[in-house]
């Protein structure tokens, strides 16, 4: 027989999965769920614990805990996190920080960003690798206030959205992607020991929080032969769009 | 009567559809359309809604709306149809059969088409151009009750989408791709005039019908440089899914 708070924790996913609990609400208090359950506030503690665990609810203490996925959203979590999506696989995500720097927003930053030209803004370069292997240099702009946030991240933090998260309630919301292939420049080839002008698969995305402000825009670069990116269409809801570079 | 919000949702489409706000530009703010129509945010909000969910403007709460596609544009039998997106955005599209013959269906073929491993496909080799430059090398493989519509199409017609429609009455209804980056291959590199091993990117489909009958699977390598695909998702809705290789 299962225990109460898997009882519970079951409970709660299923309430989240039905909408119950919508994707960036909060789920009721502790106290609340107690007396919902007729359970001790530890018994809550545990199955909260359990989908924090999952990813599904946010990990701060004491607050009420933001939902943050449920049985069809966790997908744009794991997209957004390489570090989330490795996990969610069973495979092993390194990151790893090679250089960052504030300078002066350029126009495609503040345009991006929606700030002014001249603004600070966090530039960050990071490889990542899986498995051991290094498969993405990921090129990232942050605003300045996201920018201490990330500053606080050690260098070679596995998720950085868990950590952003973690530290100032940052939620990923929105994300708009933009695919192509390019030849690998050369600190592309270097950071990945490959040969300049070799195939890199590109995702340049801007990602907003529920309000639609942005939290940065990267330019991710993939080894030929890491992953691929899948979507699936229809006549009636086609998400895809084709662009002339 | 419509309502006002939808009133202004139509009057939205017609000035996308006109290019009064092209594809990759942005709407006027919410401030901006409430004061045009002489109507509350509120109303503006409904109006872009509808317009989000159609896939016509990005989903970005807050910032300007991005617009993603026009009526013409953004249908998905145009994503299917390279000639038909072409047109859409009023540039020259050409395409041309290299080669064509029937095969057996290889193990492959035959998990894609949903037929028996042995039983005839009809693959064939493309080039499309835009605007006078070669940029993609098509390679379909069709089954045999599509193959005998395809044959008759003439080797330089411009849409085979439109020519299976006019003649059988196929509707593309489904697709699945997977994109990713590879380096051309020795007659990617020729079709293309690129040198072997540079960028390509790759969408790998296979596109049914309405009932999920394949139609087809197809690998199309874009020259890189050429064109770039974008997707929009969020925290309740992502179809883009990352994969590895």
């Amino acid at each position: 027989m299962a225990a109460r708070h898997e009882e519970i924790a079951e409970e709660l996913r299923q309430a989240i999965d039905r909408g119950e609990y919508p994707v960036g609400g909060t789920l009721p208090s502790e106290s609340e769920l107690a007396a919902r359950y007729e359970v001790s506030r530890g018994t809550v503690r545990q199955a909260v614990a359990a989908l924090t665990s999952e990813g599904r609810i946010g990990s701060r203490q004491g607050a009420r805990r933001v939902v943050l996925g449920n049985r069809r959203s966790q997908s744009f979590a794991e997209l957004r996190s390489f570090a989330q999506w490795a996990r969610a696989m069973g495979r092993t995500a390194t990151g790893h920080v090679i250089e960052q720097h504030r300078r002066p927003a350029t126009q495609e930053d503040a345009e991006r960003l929606q700030i002014t030209a001249g603004e600070d803004v966090l530039q960050v370069l990071r490889v990542r690798g899986l498995d051991g292997e290094l498969v993405l240099v990921e090129r990232n702009v942050y605003p300045l206030w996201v920018a201490e946030a990330v500053e606080r991240i050690p260098a070679d933090c596995e998720s950085v959205v868990r950590a952003l998260y973690d530290d100032i309630g940052i939620i990923f919301a929105y994300g708009e992607h933009v695919i192509d292939a390019i030849g690998a420049g050369t600190e592309d080839a270097e950071l990945l020991g490959i040969r300049r002008g070799g195939p890199l698969l590109r995702i340049r995305r801007t990602t907003t929080t529920h309000a639609g402000r942005p939290i940065e825009w990267s330019d991710d670069r993939y080894r030929s032969g890491s992953v691929s990116f899948a979507i699936a269409n229809s006549i009636g809801s086609n998400q895809l769009v084709r662009h002339v570079v």
